[in-house]
């Protein structure tokens, strides 16, 4: 049996946009690992009549629906009611579940005298398999009605997560046949289109696996997807794949499953029991912020210096006042000062500084807003990029730290840190 | 004319759950902000037949349809030649968009040869409005069929997001005939939901204007909006409003249309001609990326230590050895030596100093993860928070900075900097 399934949340906070909709996030993300196929999501608001409209569109092209939301006790909790009634099916009472929100309510809100909306929750579609709540009182359930599944989770993230988890997951594993496995191929210094360009005839070619591309700000990640009866057959689909994309690619592709540039740089640093300072102009702390987000960050990263104004690049680097003056603050000459200055300063294996203007506006000189200088020094070596970007703000300082982190990366490498 | 509004987001990405439609949360504020209604949200994958299929649904039950997604140059970007078709319309190369991209690329990558199918970007809609990328190349558009407005925007959050404001909001503005506005009132010291407790009174019995609450970490925005024929009209409408909350909340509310904890300080820390120093330890350069967000941040910011190693701190900040030993490095008077370090070094009015122990996992002492000292220190005061978080690494590092900045507010503004 071939499964589609479709996604209905309901809610007015989404189509309020009070709320991002993460819990079709997670369903999807569930479903897509248990290799069922998801064609459409879709929001409708705290309406029978809107709900009824999406379940019967549903129905005509799903065999598998998943609501979020509209369970709790409220009068505009309407989805179990109307979903059982779109198959067909009573409300019934369930006795237990009717105990074990009686039992909730004495043990976490004594003293509370328990409304009777709370009993609500306990009304179930005849016949269905009851999906316990861990972390809240409305439970969820799941029917099945001429081959089509209902699934009813509820709407709070944290419970949508956990049933996913424990009640979902399996109850649908019972329905696949296949396994889907993937990878994630993560690329710097192509943008999307380019590395699209390169793959094209082999993207286009693809059924099992199949190859999709995802950008974020400067870099691509290319997930690699195989439906197969096994892990082993699944990679053995996806080999000659992986193959072909990193000898069409080359060294851009930074890592296979490695999680982000910042870290990959970490576990290189880790690995090689290498050291690093930093010293940030126009990018203000963003790299040795990314560089902190990964745990253990302590164990390479000896500090970084935030040296926003001239001044602190005299006093906290030791630069010459006259190289700058000479040179300008933006110029390959004070990177390197900068890079040289840090990895002196703490005693470091690597430096690495960064300098540039990251606008919108300009300083009056003949630097273009958008140019950012990146360069990093050990005791042997110097290597410097100058990167011409537009003047946008969080770009030019998103990408000023993601080519230090490239340069790292290819240092530690043996890769050419510089230049095509 | 009365409007309903349909929001179509496209891309396999979002069925696979690789990100969350924040895209549709944007539209969908947007369009509250309008008081234009939003009945249902769909979400489709990069296929012809699907998408068609999501459009005639959507055609049939609203008058404004918005797409995000699909405008981009590759061979799965299929959002315009879909929604041309589908509403009769021929796509044509528009020259002048056509020249900005070449230019663009000419710019941005010389050396570096566009690929042709980068002008796909440039074909739109006969008759179409152009709405210009400012954040990317990808162009959207809208154009009128029978009634049928239909608005396409790039699928990069932060495209998208420019565009609504920019292009977007102006557009439909025109179409609707009566005016919104709004306020946005920031608070930072209180959840949403005690928020919500202190204000709920007031939000239940509110037609218009009407008060919605945003969470984001460690903060709350409140959204005040009035529907009137004027901008006086809605101002008187909110007056009353505004003033109860204030006077509800206190000084935790930090700002009314200010943007950002930091745009607010930034704003602070220049009418006052007030420099500032940073050291950060936990937060590891956070607190300088998010005041060196602000444009003009060399105004006030001196400069930053990142000292996330005990070394560093003696070696940039001076600070004694055997404090570090007797005290531990997160720990009050570590905290303190550091806004002084910082502050010393670099000649600063105000010096801020942060550690913490971000976790998940605890260094093998006392200190509970989660456990942050926030420390900010002028020539004649000093004042230290410690915060007991729960182990989140992202949330503990974000409410780190964030405390930092609340307590120069504080101090800037004459409050109370620590403690009730």
């Amino acid at each position: 049996m071939n499964y589609t399934a479709e996604i209905i949340a309901v809610g007015t906070e989404l189509l309020l946009g009070n709320i991002a909709n993460t819990d079709a996030q997670d369903v999807s993300i569930a479903l897509s690992e248990l290799g069922i196929n998801v064609f459409f999501q879709t929001v409708v608001g705290d309406n029978v009549e809107r709900l009824k409209q999406a379940v019967n569109i549903a129905k005509s092209r799903a065999n598998i629906i998943i609501t979020t939301g509209g369970l709790g006790p409220t009068f505009d909790d309407l989805t179990k009611q109307t979903l059982a009634e779109a198959f067909g099916k009573k409300l019934i009472l369930n006795k237990d579940v009717a105990n074990t929100i009686m039992a909730y309510f004495e043990k976490r809100l004594p003293g509370i005298k328990m409304t009777n909306n709370n009993l609500r929750q306990a009304e179930l579609p005849e016949g269905c398999v009851v999906f316990d709540n861990g972390v809240g009182t409305a439970p969820g359930c799941a029917f099945e009605s001429d081959g089509t599944h209902v699934l009813m989770l509820p709407g709070p993230p944290r419970e949508c997560r956990e049933m996913l988890k424990t009640c979902v997951t399996p109850y649908l594993k019972k329905l696949s046949e296949s396994e889907i496995h993937s990878h994630n191929i993560h690329i710097f210094g192509l943008g999307e289109s380019a590395v699209e360009e390169k793959l094209r005839d082999l993207m286009e070619n693809l059924q099992n696996p199949t190859l999709a591309p995802y950008a974020k700000t400067g870099e691509v990640m290319l997930r690699l997807t195989a439906k197969a009866r096994s892990a082993s057959e699944a990679e053995k689909l996806m080999k000659p794949v992986l193959d072909k994309v990193r000898e069409t690619l080359g060294d851009i592709v930074y890592g296979v499953d490695t999680g982000s540039l910042e870290n990959t740089v970490a576990s290189l640093l880790i690995d090689h029991g290498t050291s690093l300072a930093t010293a940030e102009s126009c990018t203000g702390g963003l790299l040795s912020k990314r560089l902190t987000d990964i745990p253990g960050a302590s164990n390479f990263f000896f500090g970084g210096l935030v040296t926003y104004s001239v001044a602190s690049k005299t006093t906290l680097l030791g630069i010459d006042p006259l190289l700058i003056k000479e040179k300008h603050a933006v110029s390959r000459e004070v990177a390197l000062a900068m890079a040289d200055g840090a990895r002196s300063g703490l005693g470091a294996d690597i430096g690495v500084g960064i300098t540039g203007l990251a606008g919108p506006d300009g300083d009056g000189s003949d630097v273009e807003p958008g140019t950012v200088f990146v360069a990093l020094t050990t005791n042997e070596a110097s290597f410097c990029r100058r990167l011409s970007l537009s003047p946008d703000r969080d770009r030019t300082r998103a990408m000023g730290a993601s080519h230090a982190l490239d340069m790292i990366r290819r240092h530690l490498t043996g890769l050419r840190v510089v230049g095509e």
